[in-house]
């Protein structure tokens, strides 16, 4: 479905989109933002290559604005020149099913807590395919914005904070064995690595699935590591946690996925737990840097700096 | 009066606080936020010079949370060496005259409001003492939080953001006359140049003076640089605004005051017009990096950093 342009805003040396449309596997109308870098605007420097991008996942209950307004990557986006964007973290204005029992007040459920999956109880939560179909598909045929000068498709990477580094994890390892296009680098800033064995989790694949432990399993990015072989693959993956963080122990479980990389010596993970920090986005935007340069560097975009 | 730390958070290489204290120039429970940069961590490089600061003041309707999540100065304090003060706007929780007419959806005047001005018809709206004065103080006094290693009196400089860009100027110049300790450098994002001249400015003063027109020519740019003699000062001052701002034309009039300075040649003010950036802090943290260069040479930091 095509994008219609709520409102165009300048900042850095790129352009911020805020953008909507019809979403038909969410059936809903969504919202995003994309940041298109300076890059775009400097016809020469594309004249050879498009512009990769790199789609930013978000945590429970955020929406496209907080990373927009509090990560602060369209800084580096400018530096490295990649577009980025900014999805919406679930389905919207849904009606819920009269037995489904989801708690208003509970956030970590329901509108902001899509968990990134494809339900097979609610029609609307399709998060799965909308993040890696719909949404890639509907902006790379959107060449009235984006002049097939940005590459949505292949040349692209994904990072996500929370619920949403869950989500990146998730569909940058599914991705092998689906033979889908998949994503050049994964980074996650304070992720929910071991969802099966924490409530956030459970409870989601509990409304979400009817066998929720069947399907948790595929969704669980330390049982991915732990039950499928890796050793052919070149895995790009970097991960960082503050350890000041009120999540950790309950619900981000770090260890979980380092024990399992460590037990079978997976490469091309690097797990960095930084003192001190939360969960906020002053955690984020501080690290935006490194996992920026991070995918630059796989993203083959750090040549074309002039020191 | 002395500071409760509601909250620290590590951010970039220093530390957030999140500190609230009861103003007596307020006479009320005021807010505001500190980062202090690395290098007071870093004993060295701190032997000889006290850390030196800047105070930001934000524009209408903000808190001390905007800037500090949204305008991204904490790297650039950590880049130079600076502490970043975010007061607040206004005074909070007051009870209003009744036979003031404060319309509570108006949020140009009121709380969110204060103007940086101590008014003669509202007791508690005394934010001109309060930021010039009384909180500069009690940070200095606070030794307990910030060890006597931060210069919140001398080495200091001001920025703002609309209604503060209007605040920073006014203490700023008015400094020179008072013989108060002034500021170093000041800069301005979008600020309310003529205030005077347009409605907010106009409503304001109106509420806060008895005689609004006689005391709103102290507080108006503009004007202060119109009547007063400024060519024995060293004037440090960076303004920058959008030319897409949508307030520009009807509450900013950035022209108005080039205007003054072009017929009088006043030299130290350097005035930019973005174009296509609006009045968001997309466009403030775009530059907040040049306005952070500007100040960190004025106060002598751009010697020591290591290139």
């Amino acid at each position: 479905m095509s994008f219609t342009v709520e409102k165009t805003i300048k900042t850095c040396r790129g352009k911020l989109l805020k953008l909507s449309h019809n979403s038909a596997a969410l059936n809903c109308k969504m919202v995003l933002n994309v940041y298109i870098p300076k890059q775009f605007y400097e016809n020469a420097s594309v004249a050879k290559n498009k512009i990769p991008s790199i789609f930013y996942l978000s945590g429970l209950t955020c929406t496209p604005e907080n990373c927009t307004e509090k990560g602060f990557i369209q800084i580096q986006a400018d530096k490295y020149g990649f577009a980025v964007i900014y999805p919406d973290t679930s389905p919207r204005n849904v009606t819920f099913p009269k037995d489904c029992k989801i708690d208003p007040n509970d956030w970590a459920l329901g509108e902001g807590a899509g968990f990134y999956l494809d339900s097979d109880t609610l029609e609307n939560f399709q998060m799965g395919t909308y993040i890696s179909e719909e949404l890639p598909q509907s902006l790379a045929s959107s060449t009235d914005l984006f002049e097939d000068k940005i590459d949505f498709l292949k040349k692209r990477s994904i990072m996500g904070h929370s619920m949403g580094g869950m989500g990146a994890l998730n569909f940058y390892l599914n991705s092998f064995e689906r033979n889908s296009n998949g994503y050049v680098s994964c980074s996650a800033f304070s992720p929910v690595v071991n969802p099966t064995a924490v409530s956030w989790g459970q409870n989601a694949f509990k409304l979400y699935f009817k066998d929720y432990e069947h399907e948790g399993k595929k969704l669980d990015p330390t049982l991915i590591l732990k039950n499928k072989d890796f050793s052919d693959k070149n895995l790009n993956i970097l991960i960082s946690s503050g350890d000041a963080d009120p999540f950790l122990e309950n619900q981000l479980k770090p260890q979980n996925l380092i024990d399992v990389v460590t037990k079978k010596n997976i490469k091309g993970i690097r797990v960095n737990i930084e003192p001190g920090y939360d969960h906020s986005y002053f955690f984020v935007s501080t690290f935006i840097p490194e996992h920026c340069e991070f995918h630059a560097k796989k993203l083959g975009l750090i040549n074309h700096l002039i020191k």
